[in-house]
């Protein structure tokens, strides 16, 4: 079966070339080749025809040799650590909004939270010569090493939401340390004393600017941290479990929960409840993301609103725009986006 | 600045040749040329060498080169209605997994539900050249006549979830029918008579499906299917909120809801609940899809597992096979995955 279909294949494989169309409609190819190009020498009628002509026969234009010719391969690569993951899924929605609008196609990739993926992910993209790339780290990576033949060859580098401050690159984030620092204040002017903290991994800017945020904002209210309000995970599902159980195991309990994302926060909250507690009678709980299952799960989740759709429309804009010469973006550090803390049933007491 | 900047730019830009590569180490451009591709007459000792001067010097294989010769170019365009959608995310994740490890890059566009971006996006992935490409549809899509070209140059398309059935082309999904059907069968197991569904567009085979899988069950169970027990929308969180009030207004009130998607099912639960209705006293509640909002909303939602990361990864399976000579997908019509009845509280009486 596989045989018989590959020799129609070949047979339909040939390209299409302006000299078959030239053919076609017995004119030059010359003339082909301006009505493709919309010169201004080539009347109306005959553009139509020609045209016609290319699709009926199936002709494509020449990306690829014409890319050759400009060095622009109008492709943006993007690595991040997860696709499936709601925040990420909605800022790769906004990339693709603008890319899409500019003309600009987007490779997309995972580093599955992993660096030698990422580090492997950015080979292939830079041989896949793309104009730009965009990048969220992943959990563990260390060293950006593995971007420098990116900035050697003065291809720009925009990171975003989990950053790396580095001379050449764009960073695009939220003020985390101040949102976690308003979240902590929120509980604080609630009445609470006892804040205990679910972070993630402190390799991140993420995680790392949320804790601090969150100690800073003890600290000017005079309330201690011990270590032991501090539970660190990778924020998952089953580490909301875990949470739980080790705030049941405390023999002096917290009196509020700050997650540093929803997830972790729903699932802590869920099974608290199953072990008797009453949220937010025994612990006030706020997370952080807004994602959509803060508004499902109850009592609704106090969160941080974290603009991901926008965070990539910026982003796309940022890198197109500097590829285009219009604002070059190694004059500029690191762009903050507006972030909002909403306030909902999980901190009401 | 930016003008002193394009000055850098290009002098940086000359591309670095193999030709450099064999000045910078004093040896001939064909050993060079035959170390890169590990050629068996050149020594392990040469062919270190020779890797990292190309790394040092910034080498980039010319892979646009390559496959201009070659006519492939190791890309495979995705479309899909909407990126930041959870079931979405989670197939592109599994088509990066695969796509990934085969040396494929994806090239992803979202047709944002609307025929015309999808007819653009699709010209756009034929022009760059993609050696295959796989297609989720839009809502309103009404006519495939804009993958034509692909077919015409034997350039495969799988279709997945939203699919049509075309003689060339493989499509990839459930059995949404018969998940229906066994969904409506466990609501009239449990004693329900007057069923609603929640359902989508049928111009999409999911909805479609869904919704002729309900009525069998029905009519099998020799229950009425009367017109006020069906109500169509877009599925969104606005729409569940629309079908409560609905519900709340219907002088006959259903005694369960068959949803055809979590979202819609778990807002119209949340208003429900706000209007004074138990649940599951008042109305038994199923959804479809399995998405994470489905094991946080109270009670708990009845809902079809649809196995988003392992349909990304067949579906590119069968793609990339295709594309290496390994199986010709023009001899499959379709691939049915497995679904799965999860039973949860919101259907325990």
């Amino acid at each position: 079966m596989f045989k018989s279909y590959n020799i129609v294949c070949m047979k339909q494989d040939k390209e299409v070339t302006i000299y078959d169309i030239a053919d076609y409609l017995n004119i030059s190819a010359a003339t082909v080749s301006r009505g493709l190009k919309d010169h201004p020498t080539i009347n109306k009628k005959t553009k139509k025809k020609i045209l016609e002509a290319a699709q009926k026969l199936g002709y494509r234009s020449n990306a690829f040799a014409s890319n050759l010719r400009t060095k622009q391969s109008k492709t943006i690569g993007v690595i991040v650590p997860r696709l499936n993951s709601y925040f990420m899924s909605t800022v790769i929605a906004g990339i693709e909004s603008i890319a899409n609008e500019e003309g600009y196609q987007l490779i997309i990739s995972q580093s599955q939270e992993d660096e030698q993926k990422e580090a492997a992910n950015a080979i292939t993209l830079f041989n896949s010569r793309v104009d730009g790339i965009m990048v969220s780290l992943a959990a563990n990576t260390k060293t950006t090493d593995h971007f420098k033949p990116f900035l050697e060859k003065n291809i720009p580098i925009v990171y975003f939401d989990r950053v790396v401050e580095t001379p050449d690159s764009l960073t695009i984030s939220i003020d985390n340390y101040k949102a976690a620092f308003e979240v902590t204040q929120h509980l604080i002017d609630k009445g609470c004393k006892r804040i205990l903290h679910l972070g993630g991994n402190v390799n991140r800017n993420v995680y790392a600017d949320r804790l601090a945020g969150y100690k800073a904002a003890l600290k000017q209210a005079g309330l201690p941290t011990p270590d032991n309000l501090v539970f660190f995970s990778n924020l998952s599902e089953d580490a909301g479990v875990e949470a739980a159980n080790y705030i049941n195991n405390l023999k002096q309990k917290p009196d509020a929960v700050f997650s540093a994302n929803d997830t972790c926060a729903a699932y802590c909250m869920i099974r608290l409840k199953q072990l008797g507690y009453k949220i937010p009678g025994n612990f006030l709980f706020a997370g952080f993301n807004n994602d959509p299952i803060s508004k499902v799960v109850e009592p609704n989740l106090t969160t941080i609103a974290y603009p991901g759709y926008p965070m990539g429309q910026i982003a796309a804009t940022h890198l197109i725009n500097h590829l285009k010469g219009i604002a070059d973006i190694s004059s500029t550090n690191s762009v903050l986006l507006r972030h909002e803390l909403i306030v909902r049933a999980s901190t009401q007491k």
